[in-house]
């Protein structure tokens, strides 16, 4: 991502609500750049306690988190937040203290964010200005991208996503305001985009692990992922095919994004571990709070998957799987585990 | 739930890997019963850290978990643990730890268990008498209950659960084993059980707090839910009568239950907090990482929900949504707080 964002001529802003790890930070943060997006105050916090001096709150802020939010920007170099709304650019300056704003823009997913040409635009711009709070720029995320099913929609949707932002930059500077960065992106968007014309930097967070979904759209390949999730046998039926894993709902997470794809993949693909050769293609295909169930084993893999032999699972959606974990065990290749990457959760 | 154990003659063993708080564990155990069941090894170590003497491992073990199982073992009065198989009766045997071990069988959900009639239950007895493990009885969790969709539906799954369970132990008593525990229960199953002849406890979790699918199979009423997720407005937009909120897949968990029901309730509904009189019936119909999108709003709605209005969201499944969380904010009636439920999280 870092190779593709230099050619195409922006920064990149790792999106760290994926792996939520200080350890992976460090991996993907781009030297030229040094920021991260985050999506929780509670990434927010840690981060600036390991020492990242650039970090979006990649969420609309309430006037409520104000506070909390406060302690870190007097704290860190540059601490900056979404808003998409009057009142908020109110509550911010109100709150006095050294923000970075970024106004959230609507690029067509109709989430968060005011469309470019909307009206209140200005004013918000004012308001903050106004008030003392500097302002870093316009951003948005075409997260309708999830929803494209071929390169080519892929492609129009970044270009769509560019497109609003690089509009309401204009807009702003038309009307005599400062605006340093135009900030857009998602894995899908940043990897199809044609040209940045216009932004100074992409924010993509899943491409840090990869999963089942983003292999389903063509963004890499399934042998890309990164982190599954390591599960023991600990039941087996072989006269109904079947095993269980001791990883399930909580461990998997019940995301079915697959589901949408032709190839509707369960809770996450099976790779076998420890036995050779391949079990083939199995999916897990329920879950309960803390089993899996894998059906389909063909009788001759039985023998090589007794109780406590280890199998990974490939997740659906990894930003939904890895969230609960307290820390990574790295592998390279192997099993054998060469580091622990510390990493947090919650809010 | 104590009531109904009660009226039925059977001890309660109520299931703390809904609630995961030792401040709920307090209040859920039946003082004439003492004992509990969880889900993780992490579960289990929290609850001994708390001074709970009787613990439940209701998940079968795996031969590597014996040593942090044995620890505990070694450290309250009565760990137990599930099992299966002959291969895990071989493993817990040569861990020699102080450990009580319950068979598990299957009552027809065919997840983990032995059928009733299985050749291998006397076996798995043997070797744990001849290994020197105390057998503590017999176990089972009729969880194809929830897809039932009847009171005499849950009912018949409730007495084929019992019926199970007390053939199993029929059987290990006539091969001359003691057999002084007959567990079995879920929520659904435990509500509409007509008879507990031949059992000794129920378990139960999901009746600790209640949610919408319990509500949706008639096991409560939907005023009864006692978790709820607190989320902030954090952007409106009146023109398409959507509101979005700070709580999306993990904070409410992607688990989608009340699909399978006639009344398909999203990602939660949606219960106002602050703004009297109500919304009416509000969902949350689509879920980003942190971000939760309720759509219908109606537009003399949007003058009470600013940015920062507090909403509550009912889930859908307790045991997912409430799983993340650090604590419970306790509120008693009102909004005002007060206490605070420690809980544990992961594995």
């Amino acid at each position: 991502m870092l190779a593709r964002c230099r050619s195409l001529g922006v920064g990149l802003r790792p999106h760290l609500k994926t792996l939520k790890s200080i350890d992976a930070a460090r991996v993907a943060i781009d030297p030229a750049h040094k920021g991260i997006a985050v999506s929780t105050l509670r990434e927010v916090e840690y981060f600036a306690s390991h020492g990242i001096g650039d970090i979006q709150y990649a969420v609309c802020i309430t006037p409520d988190k104000l506070a909390r939010a406060k302690a870190v920007a007097e704290r860190i170099p540059r601490f900056s937040v979404f808003l998409d709304s009057v009142e908020t650019a109110q509550a911010i300056a109100a709150a006095t203290g050294p923000f970075n704003a970024w106004i959230e823009i609507d690029s067509g997913e109709h989430r968060t964010g005011l469309d470019p040409e909307d009206p209140a635009l200005i004013g918000i711009a004012t308001i903050l200005r106004d008030g003392g709070v500097r302002l870093a720029g316009v951003a948005t995320h075409g997260g309708h991208s999830y929803g494209a099913r071929s390169a080519d929609a892929l492609a129009a949707i970044a270009d769509q996503e560019r497109a609003a932002v690089v509009d309401a930059a204009g807009r702003l500077r038309s009307a005599g305001f400062e605006v340093p960065g135009v900030s857009a992106g998602s894995t899908p968007t940043a990897t199809h985009l044609a040209s940045a014309e216009g932004l100074t930097e992409l924010r993509a967070g899943v491409y840090t692990a990869g999963d089942l979904f983003q292999a389903g759209l063509g963004v890499h390949e399934e042998e890309d992922i990164a982190v599954s999730v390591l599960a023991s046998v600990i039941a087996r039926n072989e006269a109904r095919g079947r095993v269980i894993v001791d990883a399930g709902g909580l461990a998997l997470s019940k995301d079915r994004s697959t589901a949408a794809l032709l190839d509707d993949l369960g809770y996450g693909v099976v790779v076998n571990q420890e036995a050779a050769p391949s079990l083939g293609r199995l999916v897990v295909g329920g879950v309960h709070q803390e089993h899996g169930e894998i059906d389909g084993v063909p009788a001759e893999a039985f023998a090589r998957l007794p109780i406590g032999a280890k199998l990974r699972i490939l997740p659906n959606h990894v930003c939904m799987t890895a969230a609960p974990y307290d820390h990574y065990l790295v592998v390279d290749g192997g099993s054998e585990i060469v580091d622990r990457w510390d990493k947090i959760s919650g809010w």
